[in-house]
């Protein structure tokens, strides 16, 4: 498969380097607003540069992978689907549902094919887990709990653009609770406060966020978030069902554990998401080229991208508001969502 | 200290060994409705059956212990308390929040000096992790998550007479709330379902809840909530800070772990609160001893017991209409409770 | 059960509670060389002070519990046994195995009858341990492994009157190797030395040692102590199956994890013997009063104290000469012991 | 740095893919008995096939990586240090010490620079467990266990060519210890059975070992190694010090822990040495890419392969004189070796 890589930044060199390892893709060119990033990243994997639009004409350019700045997401998906190209785009679909779900409308029934790039869903831990609840190993479930911390929060500057806590750190707990509760919710209810930093609050946005979904069948999920968490990069799912409870923890930089006077003490978390997701991306890479060669569904797609914004406008509006908020009052969103 | 024991059932057993243990205290006397269970007491413990009113009416006994029904524990509380007794009453105070609002206002400024038996804070562990708190060695607290799920549900019949899960279960949850944030939150937002057994829902209660609480500087507190974890009794408590995570897990009922072709496995949880708990209620007691010799305020009292009471009352209400309540909203209470 | 206690000293107080704690049994009366520790122990227990002749001599005491100095035990074991008592002694049975094994002689067939206070056969983890290996659970046994720390050195002059480190330290570890294999190996190869403390070298002991036991049918289990280890008492056994791994692992003080920037902090091992060990002392009492009503052998006797000391003379040789020695060379001992 | 891989079989390809990972690296060509395994080899990493001897005599190759059967091993680190190229080659030098010191004599003082893949010094943990201790975290070291289990002993043809478990499997623990201890021992002390499979023992060798050094200091260390353990490959390290214990844990397939009524389940150690080590070969070659181009020693040389290979054959004489040996009773090797 024969790929062209849209964005040269930090996150467009981690998936460079999966498009590169593995053995049916060939990264054969790439772009960037800021050519330099693109020459650096053409130079270490051996692929020229070029513009995004010349990629996506490119009729011997199989796959985009499309990792620019958030508010050209729907234009160069709409784009590339047109193009016939198979297409992986990093999360979010757009910060505005309203321009997310047009892209939805816009691409049609290519929406199945087209992949977001919620990557935990192929971290090994999260994998597993999912895996033992499809087995039946915990019968039922019941009660979702996702914890997730960021090691320390973005510059204020960052929040002010990124569309907020919800669209941008919380939109992946929103999609792993599609994935492992296998639906979307019907309602929303959500608080946050800025104890973490006022300039946070003050820039309009929450730093430290609690979200509870209901689910049609009475099942309940909570998601905790916050941008701070000094001893590392905090990624814990857990799940009761009505015979067991499963637990993916976190992993740890190295397995030592040192017994002193002054206690016990184990490695911490890895530090942040290149680290600890760095197999997910790869395991992502591959299930998009698997699904791509075989033109079947993809595992993630833009349906569930909109699912995910949608719950997270639902979340946005709760905490402004006050109170819960039912799906079914966000425009555009059927109250059960793609993830089923 | 000569003690009165007065309810001798499943809780007043595991008291009456907490005071007989005690190189303090004596038991001189117990009652219970059923005399049958009185005199199984009195015989392992060698002390007298009498009535409750003859225990609160005798001079020479300096504390009363009790472990009645819930609807009797209000009358015990104001007659004991009139007669000069030192008092430990088993939690709630009442399923009716103004049943324990008039109770507080009879015992007038007595209240800091009657314990509720809210044993949980004197759990090893969690009184650990409290110590760590206020040691600052986490900062400024933050987002708080306590886990508090049974092993089994009780019978259909026992829900009914229980006051629900808010005041019968999560009541130990609200007070744990309390101690580790040192105040009482400003809203209560509750879910509820019945996913367990529909039975319980017929029955006019939740078998599985989540409950978000918020404080008046910010901060968030979570706790969830079910009847069933086949696994066994899971307690656990969780905090955020500014500068790392504290979380007391569950005790289990070895060390053992074992290695096969088919997993590591280790022991489970202890499997109920008897098990979990006995430490807690024999450090309970020996603090009660200890600040009713030293005629110092209880350090979980009467305001306590209310408060927790009122949010249950609160967090019932929540589940009920469906959205946020805040603490001013419910009868009596001022918002900020006496937890701070 | 009435029952005598010879010695009061601190192993003599923790066997008091375990008496005095236990429906069946009843402490009547305590000696102790030292009257004073025998009157303060009456006192809490509220038992009568003795010489222990008395003791033995008085026809209304059923048991006597022999916590006295090491060098008194075979006398009194052999009094005791004379005039038809229970009998639980304290580990060891003497320091010289000549002496040991001429008290089983004495003894005759009622060895089987003395209890030896191995406690650690008694704690749950160990136990739980061997009744998995005792289930089938990691098919047979082939490699078995014992760490045993004590937190800190004991002063050089009691090492000068222990025995020494095998006599006084890993005769318990020779125990659970009997305990935990079903049968005494039949080579011996230890090696020691005092890196911890060289003044315990000048007294002629060892502070750090390795010891390696071979079995008639091939198997191996390796035995390691050290007299300091600075976090905690560190007790640990794992044994290696066809078809599994056993590990009974510390207990901790608590259940608390603090995760800071500066790493992942767990609580220490429980500090020393009396707390790890207290709930074994409690079930090896109850294990000495069941047989003991059911005139049944006791689970761990006179033969095994024999074996383990036996083990300890084989050990101490073998770091004298540098070389494994066989059981078959320690005087008396048939080379596979009571054990199996 | 250009580079000739000798030896194209299963540990050949682990290191061609890291060769061809590092950027300062790339593979040139490869050679091997079986020319099919080349060429195979060469078509995935795009070199060309040739002859060890072609490989050696070409000057634009700067180093070989020697892959081969160790038979040939002593003959192409002479040939390749002769022709200058920097090497790095597997474990174990030889079979036969006498070999082994041999090629160390040929070498002369090239014997630095030549790299032996005891890859485990490269783990990331017990990487940190090395730096924890020289950083001295734990104060003095006192005792060392090394317990390193196979998941499944080979064929028994394999292991009538493996020069035994000391020589094939233990040779990496000795150089372990090598590695923690900072020296070589003084006396070596081995058992060995074959309880795994008796067929083994038919063979000559031994499937389960426990080994004890000695060191000139009084330090102690003990190495245990099973053939067999059916839930993975267990590999771990644990140091006493003055100051603590160090512990280097196994890896895990992924963090995910069920509870369930059975137990609360984790996921086994990673399976085998390619899953558990793949970090390691990485930073192994990483190691020596960096030490040939400073032209500086190799962090694990020639030196420390004869060093564990001369502790291999203390403890296969050990197993069968039945007592310990002194490193200075291996010829050629003078009791304290290159690890210091």
């Amino acid at each position: 498969m024969r790929v062209g890589l849209l964005g040269a930044g930090r996150i467009g060199n981690v998936h460079a380097q999966a498009i590169s390892a593995h053995p049916d893709s060939e990264l054969v060119a790439v772009s960037d607003a800021f050519e330099k990033n693109a020459q650096a990243l053409a130079k270490t994997y051996g692929c020229e540069v070029r513009s995004s639009d010349q990629i996506i004409a490119d009729s011997s350019i199989d796959a985009v992978l499309i990792a620019t700045s958030t508010d050209t997401h729907s234009d160069l998906i709409e784009a590339a689907a047109a193009a016939g190209k198979a297409v992986l785009c990093e999360k979010p679909v757009d910060l505005s549902l309203e321009r997310a779900t047009a892209c939805l409308s816009a691409v049609g029934d290519k929406a199945s094919g087209i992949m977001i790039g919620f990557n935990r869903r192929f971290d090994p831990s999260f994998g597993a887990l999912k895996a033992a609840i499809d087995a039946g190993e915990i019968g039922k479930t019941e009660l979702l709990s996702i914890t997730s911390f960021d090691p320390a929060p973005p510059p204020v500057e960052y929040i002010k653009v990124s569309g907020g806590l919800f669209r941008d750190m919380m939109i992946h707990d929103f999609d792993m609770a599609n994935f492992i509760m296998g639906e979307t919710p019907v309602s929303v209810s959500a608080v946050g406060t800025s104890v973490v930093d006022p300039a946070i609050g003050e820039a309009g946005d929450v730093d430290t966020a609690a979200v509870t979904l209901t689910y049609a069948d009475g099942r309940i999920a909570v998601i905790k978030n916050s941008r701070r968490a000094v001893y590392g990069y905090d990624q814990r799912v857990e799940v009761l069902g009505s015979e067991g409870l499963l637990q993916a923890q976190n992993m740890l930089e190295n397995t030592v554990v040192k017994s002193t006077a002054a206690g016990v003490v184990s490695a911490k978390p890895t530090y942040f998401f290149l680290e600890r997701y760095m197999p997910a991306y790869k395991a992502e890479w591959a299930a998009f080229v698997r699904a791509a060669q075989a033109k079947s569904d993809m595992p993630v797609n833009l349906h569930d991208g909109v699912a995910a914004l949608a719950m997270a406008e639902a979340a946005t509006r709760s905490v402004k508001s006050g109170r819960p908020v039912a799906m079914t009052e966000i425009p555009g969103i059927s109250g059960r969502g793609a993830a089923a």
